[in-house]
């Protein structure tokens, strides 16, 4: 079984809770530890095993970040899997020290965004992905999942559309350079169903042995329907935020993630168990409500809760 | 060509404005003639040319639709098409006589529904749709397309769950009963894309020369996924309101209608050219929170703005 598979087994779906590092990104306010602590226990109680726990970056400059040990340790006392962004070596050696389960790397799909992100080229950040594998393999057979997510695979706030020849090159460049999952993201909301159909079937021919995610903001409505449109496609690792919480902080325009309760409800109804009870993943919003306020938060289950009789 | 095709052509997309209609149903504050007038006006200038222009009903019970003749008259004075709501023959009698283009007919899926909505059984409704064709048919040849809409078709806020047998059954006692077209709604949005396909795979099977049209309601966030469904099965004609405004009366927990101005960014963005200019559509919301400040309007594209760059 490959390293990713343990994690993120690819015969069912494997749901992920970034609203603990995506989700909170831009936000003005953010919940102290103890109530992240009590998010990420009572999205366990209902059902959820993934979380993206934090961030690796420096704490004078994401202060909202400066914990993401405790969560991660949250995260894996209750036996769930925690995942956490590096966006560099030293970051992806701290994750390393932390025992994360999965450590996210992001590239950027255009030159453009990569040099405004993170002040490299998407050849070095490439370059520094093969770097930070070989760092997890020196460490020994149980490291964590590298996983590199591929940002505005679908469309980039500054450079504007986006060639998938562009996006398979980086995805191919991935996994020549060890990363065991390829994350495909559409980070501000540019992607309709059939870009995510294309660009997963050209990215499964061409990786064929790796597993892929996506991950989808819903700036214009799009995001269920292209997680639909990701999972008829063989796409199995899907993340999402609770009320869609979330942004990018060097993406204008970006708003919150694919709400995470209405993603679970889209999965059941595709035949897709999660494992997950609705009902008690909504109620966990009072949560972000309580402690981030001016946020607004999204999604239609919480609106409207489940059909009345099960169907 | 069938009646059905001429106003709605096979070959592109007919996407239709129902929030004067479906989108009035249950507001408390509506706006007067004129602004609807306006509301039309500025959308026919924006590219839309479909328009559910009101409801045949007592206008003692639906004072939202008294004006239901000038705002057909308004609709088809612009060129565009003008879908008008009858539940009895009266209503068809006086859609037929103010000229309409299309005429909406509804049959619940369910029994339960069927009696709860309309005091009849579904039985009576199918011999009441071929009574209102037949009523069109001896009114001269150039008479109004005759839609059968089936409410509830995804699933029921009354009896749950719903057999897409029975939803079957109706499809092809409609097309019995000489229905042009026939609608399948998700009244209260209970349907995910999967349904959705099945569903619309299953009924072009059974009548295959009839158009079919697509009814969506966003109450779990579903719609936009549902109506990409429904595109990659064939289906050409799409209901949607401006900000996602609509309920129904006699349907416990619905909530508003597929946002339209999203709906018309994921045609584009599945390859179906609309004609219709995002930007200007949505600039119509004004209208809406003009006359209806207690309306919730929802909608990505009004949140966001269309990608920087167009994709």
């Amino acid at each position: 079984m490959s390293r990713a598979a343990k994690v993120f087994p690819t015969d069912r779906v494997s749901l992920r809770e970034v609203g603990l590092r995506d989700g909170l990104q831009l936000v003005r306010q953010f919940p102290d530890t103890a109530a992240k602590q009590e998010w990420v226990e009572r999205e366990y109680a209902a059902g959820v095993r993934y979380f993206e726990a934090g961030s690796f970056l420096p704490a004078s400059r994401f202060p909202q970040f400066a914990d993401v040990r405790a969560i991660v340790s949250a995260v894996q006392g209750k036996g769930a899997y925690a995942t956490a962004l590096a966006l560099n070596e030293r970051g992806a050696e701290d994750a390393l020290q932390a025992n994360v389960d999965d450590i996210m790397f992001v590239i950027s799909a255009t030159e453009g965004h990569s040099q405004a992100n993170t002040r490299r080229s998407r050849q070095e950040a490439v370059d520094m992905l093969a770097r930070i594998v070989a760092m997890r393999d020196a460490a020994g057979p149980d490291g964590p999942v590298i996983t590199a997510g591929i940002a505005m695979a679908f469309g980039c706030s500054i450079e504007g559309r986006v060639d998938h020849a562009e996006v398979l090159r980086l995805v191919e460049a991935c996994a020549q350079a060890g990363a065991d999952v390829v994350a495909l993201a559409d980070t501000v909301g540019y992607a309709g169903p059939r870009d995510v159909a294309q660009l997963f079937s050209a990215s499964a021919k061409l990786v064929a042995d790796l597993p892929l995610g996506v991950h989808l903001h819903d700036t214009r409505g799009m995001a269920i329907a292209n997680a639909a449109a990701a999972l008829d496609q063989g796409v199995r690792l899907l993340d999402g935020s609770l009320g869609g919480l979330g942004g990018c902080p060097f993406a204008p325009g970006a708003t919150g993630n694919v709400v995470f309760e209405d993603l679970v409800f889209l999965c059941e109804g595709m035949g897709f168990p999660t494992g997950i009870d609705i009902e008690a993943l909504v109620d966990v919003r009072s949560i972000l409500a309580r402690t981030m306020p001016e946020e607004k938060l999204y999604g239609g289950l919480a609106r409207s809760g489940l059909p009345k009789v099960s169907i």
